[in-house]
């Protein structure tokens, strides 16, 4: 069984690593904002999930496409699984992605410092065999942000540093943004960009166990260790 | 103004230096488990700051004897803020540590499952300057965690890849054991095993602003940028 994330980004990539999975990254190529204009308007999680959907599919077709080819040639070709993922935040009434320029960033930080955003995650997961997608899973996870307040130079600070310009809602809760998150409520990988616990029962939804996935004897490394030294 | 962290926790220095510190680590060598004996009965969070206020005050110390020998030859010595933590997991109304063996992780888990715990973490904070400890602030952050119920099987891999044997609470936040967190109610930082908000105000209550200790632009990561491809 291979696992694939229908994903480019590092951060997803990371979340999966740190917990002891080593997934084959294909990007999906759609294109976003052409199918979210295509959408007719929907609650936040179904956008994500159509996103999250849309891109699990694509990856998912190339792969059904190359285990048929292969077959035709007498290979056999290993089942696949697919994990799609799509994120937004939900903050001052407006569904926000990633504010693109330090101006944009600056006013959605001036709305949201001191108030709380909801961080949605779509995530799908399609079993793909003998060049068919035989099974699917899609759900999304959200979880509640509160925000700090940052003072005027530690936001002029932040948006210099680049960190919340690329990133869906101005922040990260793994990087530089984490000093301005006050607390969660919800799975915090989910905020990152995949919840672990919504993959591991998408996974069992198609039949795949993580112990399926995992290496006889994941690797404990020196950051994922939390000591009262 | 140097930082230290009297910790070896490498959790708590991969929290710090995603977040944009790079802070100097020097171990307090306190003995834990004799401070706990010496202390009279007390709320987790009373036992978390005395723990964690023990070790910074011990690296405190040995940094105010080198700067007042410093200072006796006539060289200038940066000031520094030491930060101590400590950190214990409430669950099953009992405070527990690190598991040791394979046998206490099972029973643990066999316990928490499905069930929530509170994860407590005492920080210490001192501005040492002129061979003295001129200010200092101590406060706790508790997090509630949600267990889920891993399967059988999940947790014997778990419990094979040794991770959960080292770490308060046999569980980590940001390796395997993410899998088996539903959701958290705080701060995700605190879990595992610094405070960044609270590190932060304790900061300001010492006189150092963050932005005091941030480069004047922290470089992204690869890893901490989530991404909507």
């Amino acid at each position: 069984m291979q696992l694939v994330l229908a994903s480019a980004s590092p951060a997803r990539l990371g979340v999966l690593r740190a917990a002891g999975l080593s997934p084959r990254v294909e990007v999906s190529q759609v294109d976003e904002e052409a199918l979210l204009a295509r959408l007719p308007p929907a609650p936040c999680e179904q956008r994500v999930c159509a996103l999250a959907l849309a891109k699990a599919e694509a990856v998912g077709r190339r792969i059904a496409s190359a285990q048929t080819a292969h077959a035709a040639h007498g290979d056999d070709r290993a089942p696949a699984v697919i994990v799609g993922c799509d994120s937004m935040l939900w903050v001052d009434n407006e569904l926000v992605g990633k504010p693109g320029t330090p101006e944009v960033a600056r006013q959605r930080w001036t709305a949201m410092a001191g108030g709380t955003g909801t961080l949605f995650t779509g995530h799908a997961v399609l079993l793909v065999r003998d060049g068919v997608v035989e099974r699917s899973a899609v759900k999304h996870a959200a979880t509640s942000v509160r925000f700090a307040n940052p003072t005027a130079r530690e936001l002029e600070a932040y948006l210099a540093s680049g960190e919340p310009l690329a990133v869906a809602g101005a922040f990260t809760l793994d990087g530089l943004g984490g000093w301005f998150v006050e607390g969660i409520d919800g799975d915090p990988s989910n905020v990152i960009g995949i919840s672990l616990p919504l993959t591991r029962r998408l996974l069992a939804e198609v039949g795949v166990a993580l112990t399926d996935l995992w290496p006889h004897r994941p690797h404990r490394t020196a950051d994922n260790v939390r000591d009262k030294g």
